[in-house]
């Protein structure tokens, strides 16, 4: 018996499932790295990154195949780009947890992360990991509900992103270098933080079939 | 008579053209907004953006159509996926100019380019709209071989951003929102030309049929 197309899809969001845990595992070690100053998370990040960017390829080949042997209806077909769109964010939230750990390595063993920023640079990793957290979450139960947090949480993310800078361009005691570092990992947060919202907008698509710009 | 998938697929390369062309025109419009202090420039790069970002979603529709109508077999399916990797990279480019263009209006009247940066950000301007506009070219014209030079281009980006950053990490005279603006201006600059030359592979693959991977 054939499966239909979208009994097709619904597996394909295992493979997805499994690329937002990793993507949130990558942040997390990248966060670890860079407050803790243990170069062994760094490390894992970077690997699983690396993970991340094949699973996104096995993905389009999935969908490749399915689009072939099933040669579905125009609704069906947006669903799988739907599930394009969703690995490429979570490629580029693996890349980003990259540029987290790179720039950790980098400054090692000095501390990207001077005291006068280690607390927003914590609260920023925080969301940002809860963000990936919820939208695999979302993946994962088909449960949309959860998705309806997202807004507050990139709320959230937006005024620590200020805060940072407020800092950085307030009475700033160190050198150049360090505000720089510090406003780069500051948008790497920030930016991961968007594509999982991103993200969640079209997993949300996935799951009830209402469209990105239908969503309030 | 009902016209090939291939044939269909290369009408889409003239959508892809004019936005890739948007894309440059809003590259070099950000920067005559940040190197001479106008903004109306500014402004024209913001709506560029804007329309960019609707021509992706556009092409997508396009991509959908065409694969309803004509169930392709998987190698035709790759290239309209190619078509739509290239139209994602071009409305990546398009945020990055607004980007630059935001950051021009956010410290207006006051420069976002000291005099110690001006001409490294000029020339790194200089390069990002060269790749776009080779890009371009390629797309347009169907003359892979100027596709070939695109990773020397990249590579001299490269260079100027090192370069940018030993101006901020040396002797910087202002104060640290100047250097963190140019910072991320560099950034912008260099993720603009990633792209670029990401979809150029995706481009290259589009016209000879020769996949990212295997492409020198």
């Amino acid at each position: 018996m054939r499966a239909t197309f979208r009994e097709q899809l619904d597996s394909l969001r295992g493979a997805l499932v499994v690329m937002g845990s990793d993507v949130t595992s990558a942040m997390r070690w990248a966060t670890e790295s860079l407050l803790d100053g243990d170069i062994d998370p760094a490390s894992k990040c970077i690997n699983t990154a690396a993970t991340v960017r094949q699973r996104r390829e096995e993905v389009e080949e999935t969908v490749v195949t399915l689009l072939v042997r099933q040669q579905p209806v125009a609704s069906d077909l947006r669903l799988a780009l739907a599930s394009l769109h969703v690995a490429a964010d979570f490629e580029r939230m693996g890349a980003l947890a990259e540029h987290v750990a790179k720039i950790m390595l980098m400054r090692h063993p000095v501390t990207a992360v001077p005291p006068e920023v280690a607390q927003v640079a914590r609260q920023m990793a925080d969301v940002a990991e809860r963000l990936a957290w919820k939208v695999t979450g979302v993946l994962e139960t088909g449960d949309a509900t959860l998705a309806a947090q997202l807004d507050a949480d990139d709320d959230e993310m937006d005024d620590l992103h200020r805060q940072m800078f407020e800092v950085l361009f307030g009475q700033w005691p160190h050198d150049v270098r360090a505000a720089v570092d510090a406003a780069l990992l500051a948008r790497f947060y920030e930016r991961y933080a968007d594509h999982a919202v991103n993200a969640a907008q079209q997993v949300v698509y996935l799951i009830t079939g209402v469209s990105p710009a239908n969503q309030d």
